[in-house]
């Protein structure tokens, strides 16, 4: 039995509490947050205590953590939960900036535990499949991947503001997919070029930030890569991706709520995508949560270490930085 | 918090156990089966105790039973459980024979206990959105059912010489599926006209049965419902209705494991069906569960009852005679 | 060159006499109606002259004839171009009266002429593929077959009143359909049974006919069919048929004016079916009749024979039979 | 009546000629090509007369000439039929040189004839309903246009080494297409970015060109595009492309040769598309040339102007100094 603490009861907290919760073999025994009430209802709902991060850091009986606070507080709770030797999920981001994300990855590797980043994409039944598919050969060697990635609607203006900007909040995702996906071979961006502008919300614009963006990557093999997101699609949370090999295509949909469609005077109609992440990766959360503790079991290595968090973050940096200049970005 | 026995560990009780057991206020005390060792396993897979019938109908603190035990034990346990005043949830069908089904839904009354009959497809998401749909009245008043229900392969010999042949064992789920989307304002079927033939397995001729059938029904009010329906579909489990009404369809489709989709030089490819109803009716089990005891909780209607479980084997004793006789069946 | 005269200048005159002058080695020299306006305005636009069907029938320079006319003139044309040794393309049906049809198939076989009847469903290039698949055995041995045929809306008490009821006026295309998928190799209906009723327009009872229907077949292998009809689809023209095989399913689909996908708050939107037959079966139009022009040319038999229109309309004629009476009609 | 002749018998001569001939109220008069049997079998195909471009020119009776001669003779014979007063259908593009096909635009305005440049997709009816449905404020303002455009296979050597490069010959269609959906209202690329390699035959790389590209747009306005273009797509040829607006997408995909699908144990299987130009775009170039002599007849505006030609090519060019340099193109 893992005995395990989370640190955040918020919205990903609470997802991720819950997994734990369900998982066989795992026990939730603690739940952290600085909003006392926060975590005393998660606790209690899930059968768990509520406890503080230093309890539960000197706590020996406490085999991982999952840190699941504000992502300002990450690198911190990473250095010092490695430093407790506790093994480690985190959500993305490691830290917004790659020299902090990088001390992570050398805390984690000098205190010799484990540590996992949560992109919880690659646990997504259907992105996963299709890396499967693809490393299994299927569609010959990967030449083009397109990534289509929108959010319903931008957030508000203090999320914003906090988030590091697009590149480093949304896109992170979609570059680790990229490297995912086009890089397994070890293969590696060499150019990349992004371009952006305020298109929904000019709330966005005075926080200099973008909300809608383009953004081109080409690998030292030479294959390409395009990347279009938005903050906000009208019909719901949009995420496909495509990739193109020597063979064939191998294209991932969005997940719907149902199977129904319904004909009319007007035309087919199907459901649009999943309302939002909660929905889309339900299933991914549940997988990737599962893969922490069977890969702790086991001694495996993780399918998103924090190396690829780090990884991410500097694709990330060059893309802000790429669509600030105006200038591609070479590696 | 409700106690909760269930009666039978097999593949569906260990279903309906385990959706249980993750429901909140619900707690699954007991697991009886004559097999000791399937009874034990499943306890302790989920926290509960192993037990006998009778110790479970003794006990006064049990809420509940789910009866997911063989088909020939239901109406015996549904009467006992009755006598006993548990609420029951029993698998469908509630007996083989309609006079020992109405002799239950009697037996159910006079007790005054609530009792579920576990047609799981009214609960399946994407059939459930749409009979809510047509209820809404998004097409109008329906006028034609088409139901295509295939299972993916033929069942052993001994599973059919027990199941009542094809009408009462594959068919029932069909039929009530026909009353819940075309019978839900009070029609009914007058007129009812089934054939069937075997081309899958001879040994199924043998018993005195059919794989392949096609049933249509007429209601009062000139509704019609046909239904076609195969013991074998080489692609998988196959679950789909389409209702026609005055204003347009609404039409239901499989569900796919992902939404991958591959193409290549021979095509466009996409995932078929899911295996079979374990996979396809996962989430209408737990939805169906949670159902059962939202409803005890609420004193409101089941939304399948055993008058449901009594009407459909009706249905299925005519599709029967019919398809023996060659000749309609009138009601 | 085959020199061609045209029968009937209206709806489906039009649409034939218009593939007949576009074809290569093919002259369409005379258009006859009734009505002067009529075949003078189509033989104007395509070059063609205005004649009378006794010129035609006398003019030994005329290879071919095209029957487009109204139905009730259909076996009597027959027969006189026949007669006339003139070469027969005849819109379904051959006649209402299957002794009237089988008088036909007479005297053509007599004249020793050719006769094909324009069953087109047997050319639309989704229909004609699956069938040549399934003739390929992609799917294995074919076992059910599930046609789906709606109009978008009921015809005008007027042509009701001549069309011979629905059976025999739509659903004859069905029928041929089934006998072309279902029975290629010889097999033939041993059991049919239809019911049907009124829902769209109680005129259409009025008249004596029915606008919604449901059709079930049984062949002396043992494969199923079932057809279900309306008159009325609220969505357009609604034609598709799946066929199960022992090895997989062959499904199709409608076609659409484009391949547009709207994505918006409300859901995914695609276009509706093609409007009617004359846009759905466009293609099958023009290659239809350029096969009566190949196999005229080669020799070689063609696909849709007088037999082929005298076996659906016995079909028609059992399906009446057993929708009014309510019994099965035995083969 | 409109007299045309056409300059050049090839593959794209052949389908223009064809659906002139088809035309009412315009008629074929003349074929010219350097290879005297080409023009010759296509002339007596069509009921036409083989002549040469001078006697063309010179002829009084031709009020229009169609330009599907190869790339290198565009600008010439624009020029020379300007000068004799022709109106004149062009394939595209005007010239692989943007001053000489800006001299062009010119020498047509200085004739005051009118000229049409074949841009063909503006004519598909796919492309053409979103782009209609778009300007009808379908989805609101357009934000961000994705296509994907991908060849069946590379063309030979030799044809590349005469293209002008991939950027010229291929994507000067998406290219126009960035324009006529994302331009409409007069918005214009300020930023292009363009990044290809060499995936899919090294001897492209000898002549200097690549096979697989990834431009991306931001016009003036903000709007964003990306363009993923490969010279080989193992599964066909690709056409699709979808528009986000600030209220929803629209989406084009591939027509297919029919809608049969398949279900088998190894998935759904429908088919793939098109196979390549001539019959994905054969509705487009039938409608594409009735537009031409319409807009002649009507003397309203052509929807493809030569300006468009000038337009697309100034963006061809762009992308390609901007994939040789790997930096942006500034406008």
């Amino acid at each position: 039995m893992k005995n395990v603490a989370v640190f955040g009861a918020g919205r990903i907290g609470r997802i991720h509490s819950t997994n734990i919760a369900a998982l066989p073999g795992v026990k939730l025994q603690y739940v952290c947050d600085p909003v006392p009430a926060a975590a005393g209802d998660l606790a209690q709902q899930l059968g768990a205590q509520v406890s503080t991060i230093e309890a539960v850091l000197a706590d020996k009986s406490i085999d991982a953590v999952a840190i699941c606070s504000s992502t300002d507080t990450h690198s911190d709770l990473i250095t010092r939960a490695a430093a407790a030797g506790k093994n480690i999920f985190c959500e993305k981001p490691v830290d917004l900036s790659v020299p902090r994300a990088v001390a992570c990855a050398e805390a984690v590797k000098a205190a010799g535990v484990a540590c996992m980043i949560g992109f919880q994409r690659r646990f997504d039944p259907t992105f996963n499949d299709a890396s499967r598919r693809l490393l299994a050969g299927e569609i010959g060697k990967p030449e083009m991947l397109v990534i289509t990635s929108r959010d319903p609607g931008a957030p508000p203006a203090e999320y914003i503001k906090a988030s590091g900007g697009i590149f480093r909040d949304m896109l992170i995702h979609d570059l680790d997919v990229f490297r995912w996906i086009l890089c397994a071979d070890g293969d590696e961006a060499v150019w990349l070029s992004a371009t952006g502008s305020v298109l929904t919300d000019p709330a966005i614009a005075a926080l200099g930030d973008v909300d809608s963006t383009a953004v081109s990557i080409r690998t030292k093999s030479g294959r390409l890569c395009q990347i279009n997101t938005s903050r906000r699609a009208a019909y719901g949370y949009d995420q496909r991706f495509e990739v193109l090999g020597s063979a064939g295509l191998l294209q991932c949909g969005n997940h719907t709520p149902t199977e129904v469609v319904q004909w009319n005077a007007s035309g087919i109609h199907a459901d649009k995508p999943e309302a939002f992440f909660l929905q889309r990766y339900a299933a991914a959360y549940k997988l990737e949560m599962a893969h922490f503790f069977e890969a702790l079991q086991s001694g495996t290595p993780f399918k998103t270490t924090v190396a690829d968090g780090v990884a991410a973050q500097k694709l990330a940096d060059a893309a802000a930085e790429s669509c600030k200049s105006g200038q591609p970005v070479l590696f």
